[in-house]
């Protein structure tokens, strides 16, 4: 079953599960010139031997762009036809927005906005952090909250959201070959 | 791909997903006059602003019964063919029986025995809470096993059962186009 | 859709999800002989409760072998066509590893030699550890990230992987009727 180009790829799972790997593999599979927009500044030892190992692994030839929190403007700047952007990863954004109290709605529409009017194809990666028991800690009640409507506003916006476990891809959307539930 | 209308129906997933979102989807889509069981009385400012959400999302034309234990008696009161029952959520009910040590398993085999009995359609929302690392807190872990344990006896008792993620639905049953898998 | 008689099976999934109960019953259809790997030496009350019903709920017939890390030895010695091994469960198993300071990589890499290599089928199980928020214990993080690897060199290894929720199996390999995603 194929399916149109997509403009828009959202990839979602658990923690170590190869989201990182199916979205490089995406934006590699398109010839296009990859662009790795890297939402955190590692700021301890375990952050950084993670972001090098991510190097290692996507390999030479992308142009790497660090930015914290003004990922629609980067969006906005560097995607064109030739290129596809790699946004890593909406969850480490999400949670520099709670650290600066930042606006989540309003930045998640210029997300969404951003999204929608670039030149060329974003793929975003980003957590699933609602499956385990609900924390003890109110700010991180309030980031799995704020998480959860920010994975359903791009999976919304998206035109193909893929869901990672164990390495291996179900994609959610465009909805496949599934029962159509009503009562 | 469509399959015979659903009596019972249970929809799953991480916090914030979208599950009460969907469910009150399939209720509003059956055009049958909807009721919701609401399972939790609002006992903080975090989630009376929620319940606030919920309803205003939901819109008019909802009964709403307030029933923190008994939905076993509510669905048997309270079902008939021309209404829709949402009970949201079986997680927070469990969470009332833990705190009054009920008996979950004679209050679960209640609560299957009224769904089967129910004199028109039931949609129970639940949640996935056994993703994350385990628990340090006994008391979490007791209720993970148990959340883990009400999900499979009320998914064997119904007829369709949902797995929202972002959003987006998966159809866990009726089982669909899946390699059968055998050694 | 039926796929080849299956030689390595992951299953995966969050707590109390019905993972052992589909792993068992796999094995049984397989009218092999069945052999049950137990990872774990129970050490509190909890846990022998856990056992013990677990092996109730499997049945006589069963040869049950207690290994607490050197599982890919037990595969090489005890795996004939006659027989079916099921492996429960490789989280405990890695957290065994952990506690015991062992070199992860070279241990699982024993056990992806062994698993090609058995004689007759095996069956792991394994759990879905990282959909929850991040834990703030340095050594949860650490055990998460280990989980979030393993599962996906098995996985890799695999010819069929299988993910559980609410008792119900998601096949994620073989890869069915999906859209094919690219940019």
């Amino acid at each position: 079953m194929t399916v149109p180009a997509a403009h828009c790829v959202l990839v979602t799972g658990g923690a170590r599960s190869g989201k990182s790997v199916y979205a490089e593999a995406l934006i590699r599979d398109s010839r296009l010139a990859p662009v790795y927009v890297a939402t955190c500044t590692p700021h301890d030892a375990e952050m950084e031997e993670r972001v090098a190992r991510h190097r290692i692994q996507r390999g030479d030839g992308w142009a790497t762009i660090e930015e914290q929190r003004a990922i629609a403007d980067v969006i906005a700047r560097e995607s064109t036809p030739e290129r596809a952007i790699l946004v890593d990863c909406l969850t480490l954004w999400l949670s520099n927005l709670m650290f600066a109290e930042a606006d989540i709605e309003a930045e998640t529409a210029a997300l969404v906005s951003a999204l929608a009017a670039a030149a060329g194809p974003v793929v975003c990666v980003t957590n699933e952090v609602g499956s385990g028991i609900v924390p003890e800690n109110a700010l991180a009640r309030r980031f799995r909250d704020a998480q959860g409507r920010l994975n359903r506003s791009i999976a919304e916006a998206a035109d193909a959201v893929v869901l990672i476990a164990a390495g291996l891809p179900l994609v959610l959307k465009p909805s496949h070959a599934q029962p159509e539930i009503r009562l």
